[in-house]
């Protein structure tokens, strides 16, 4: 058999971070006050740090990353790219399929990839504490074992559904030392406003958000941390896409066509726009190139939301950002894949969408689950339900080169393994799962609900 | 930082096994039936194939890696050897520590390795099924992985216990499509007689040996597969050895003393055998090398069993094995690693550390979870409760080093990852686990109970 894993040298982990906005058609559309103004960088210093701040605002193309950063990103990295010659097979299709292998962190997702900068970043601006939401908890986790490379404190504010219902991501933070918390709590002004209302609310994320912000924006030595969505952290998931360009150069080959999961954007973005960055350099062989954000049917903000000013979390405490949104008070069916359960989407995502430099689709949730079985039957690996989004639709594209015989190479980020969402696999086999498809009728209320804001 | 990781290419993936036979200062004691005299191998062909018999009984120092279990091999190994210069720093010591990493298997162990040789020559053989028995559930699930690899059914029958408790695992070999059961099952003599007497006995591995022993030996397409103990077993597993020499060498480096979990044997075997080669062929740098073998005080095999010929299993159906054993019916405490609960050792492990060529140690509960944690909290990755074990005892070498001063370099195998152990460290930091040192009179009461055969 030809070669299966296309493996870097820790040499190789990429020096600099690529930012796309270097290479969009337009800038960003800034993040509003409720005025409908320009928030200035400086109102969100009570929750991140200057340096971050800076990235989050940054249209430089090349952005290195710190040697404490790359010192860690080697426990793990540069994650193999696989070449899935089983799959292949048992598709039967003349498709090249590769995948990127983001599941060998020790938190077991790509989430890491930022939390590690974010705590670094913190640590030199002298902050003690972070602090952040998790509801399945794989950002959680992430931040945990990043808060304890860095020696900094981290309290998560875990969904309280989730925190009972998923006790071993819990138990996984605190082994990383982090303390977590089922939210709401009475330890803040948001968690005991809504207990006295209703002493056995089961949380949300949105909840948990405001939680800790609000413990964040209270403390000087404590800041805030978001495992997506913002710009800053997109910059730091390319070093995904970075390493695979460079295995991709090691076989000779290149991809046609880029699959991702797509909930905040972090995970699409981060093997994604590295390849972006060729198609806007004018490199010939990135010029058919194409990018396809996989989102799920339930959730399903590119491809039935709309492009407009709205909040990111439910309770309306943050700026306003211009993005594909189903509307801040959406609120998405409980499918399994629990980090693709997000009203809106990354703006820098969304602007490339809206102009059509990337594509996206919806897919409904017993397929995914469907192609995760066929994906861990012929390769072994368990993917995570988020995952399954990007295996489902390369698989649909490999069965449409079998249908015309054309051998495209197609590539797609297995965010992460399924260890913590075997419940999810369980239910599946015992036929207790269901497909959503969100009715337009819904989507339009809540459209209807979104802040008024001159665009 | 210098070099974290020592990676090896695909073409690396061994050739050939490593057997240990060849190296024996005495052949192996054979084993032996209830009259006494040596079984004649052909009593075992009614469960397994003739090709795994021959490796079971050869003396061949090298013997050949199929092509097919190179293939699947590719999918993970070779495995990093990672040196953990960050747990080096937390415990100040002039120690360099390595560690074989085979969390990196779609099972999360290093089980596979031997699981899919097994599931190949079975399949070569003519075989359409496989039967096993598991406990935690490790076992089963890599040969569920192997089965679905080499189109071959796999039953599993999981001790009920476990069966509830651990439903994670279960899923895991579903979604590879094997079957499992919870044993004791209405499905076989064996499980019926017992749930006849006792309709709620919760399984033991004992009983779901005898179920899949039985299943097997009665239907010509089937075999049986077991995942420790046996010469061939711990053959397939010096991969795991052999790849670290390469990696070694690679860095200019020899480790000092390895260590490694010690329960079947496979484990310690898989790391230590190759080395131990070139400590049998004279190798300078081998001589003073030691091996450590690391057991649970609970369950004290080699460290206070004897050395006397014994069943493999608790009621007495396989040949006398001679072994370090506490007594086939001895039943260790309910201790979190699962994988190191067993009343003997293999057969050649044994008798290389009653010739005085291996060392054994035997470490408590808790302080191999305190090393687990410290280990996650420094390198990121969660060992699994039986890798704990090798933790603790290198960790303890390294302070040894420390207040030496010698710069000694220390290699242990981190068999597999703890994903699906998170409840064990649930209890641990709840402060629900205990250590139980097994008290001397129970293991002479059981050894009592010795079968009476000339040895």
């Amino acid at each position: 058999m030809p070669q299966t894993k296309i493996l870097l040298d820790e040499s190789d982990i990429p020096s600099h971070w690529y930012n796309v906005v270097a290479d969009m058609p337009n800038p960003p559309a800034p993040p509003l006050g409720p005025d409908g103004k320009p928030v200035a960088p400086e109102r969100m210093l009570a929750i991140f740090p200057g340096n971050i701040l800076e990235q989050e605002m940054s249209r430089e193309r090349w952005i290195p990353i710190p040697e404490p950063v790359r010192d860690i990103y080697r426990l793990w990295r540069p994650s193999p790219l696989i070449r899935a010659h089983r799959l292949e097979a048992v598709l039967g299709t003349p498709a090249k399929i590769y995948f990127k292998y983001e599941g060998v962190s020790p938190a077991g997702s790509h989430k890491p990839n930022s939390a590690v900068p974010q705590a670094y970043y913190n640590q030199v601006a002298g902050i003690k504490r972070l602090t952040t939401e998790t509801g399945a908890g794989q950002w959680g986790s992430s931040l945990a074992l990043a808060g304890q490379m860095f020696g900094l404190a981290v309290r998560v504010y875990m969904v309280k559904v989730s925190y009972h219902q998923k006790p071993f991501r819990r138990s996984m933070m605190q082994t990383w030392g982090a303390e977590v918390f089922a939210s709401p709590t009475d330890m803040t002004q948001a968690g005991r406003g809504i207990l006295a209302q209703d002493p056995d609310n089961p949380g949300s994320l949105g909840i948990a958000i405001s939680e800790a912000v609000e413990e964040a924006a209270s403390r000087a030595d404590t800041n805030y941390a978001l495992g997506s969505v913002l710009n800053h952290v997109l910059l730091h998931q390319t070093v995904i896409g970075l390493e695979a360009k460079k295995q991709f150069e090691q076989v000779g080959d290149y991809p046609d066509m880029i699959f991702a999961p797509c909930g905040g954007g972090c995970n699409f973005a981060g093997v994604s726009f590295p390849f972006f960055a060729d198609k806007a350099a004018g490199d010939k062989r990135a010029q058919k190139l194409r990018f396809v954000a996989v989102e799920p049917a339930s959730c399903p903000t590119l491809t039935k939301g709309v492009y407009a000013y709205d909040y990111g979390d439910v309770s309306g405490y943050t700026p306003l950002m211009k993005m594909y949104t189903l509307g801040h008070d959406f609120m998405p069916p409980g499918i399994h894949a629990g980090g693709l359960r997000y009203h809106g989407d990354s703006p820098l995502v969304s602007q490339l969408y809206h102009e059509k430099l990337i594509e996206a689709v919806a897919v409904p949730q017993l397929a995914t689950f469907e192609a995760g079985v066929t994906f861990a039957r012929a390769e072994g690996i368990i993917p995570a339900p988020e995952s399954c989004h990007a295996i489902r639709a390369c698989i649909d594209e490999a069965l449409r080169c079998k249908a015309s015989g054309e051998p495209k190479t197609l590539l797609f980020n297995l965010s992460g393994h399924g260890h913590f969402d075997m419940a999810s696999y369980d239910k599946y086999f015992a036929g207790e799962l269901e497909d959503y498809d969100y009715p337009e009728e819904a989507i339009q209320a809540a459209l209807e609900r979104l802040p008024k804001v001159a665009a």
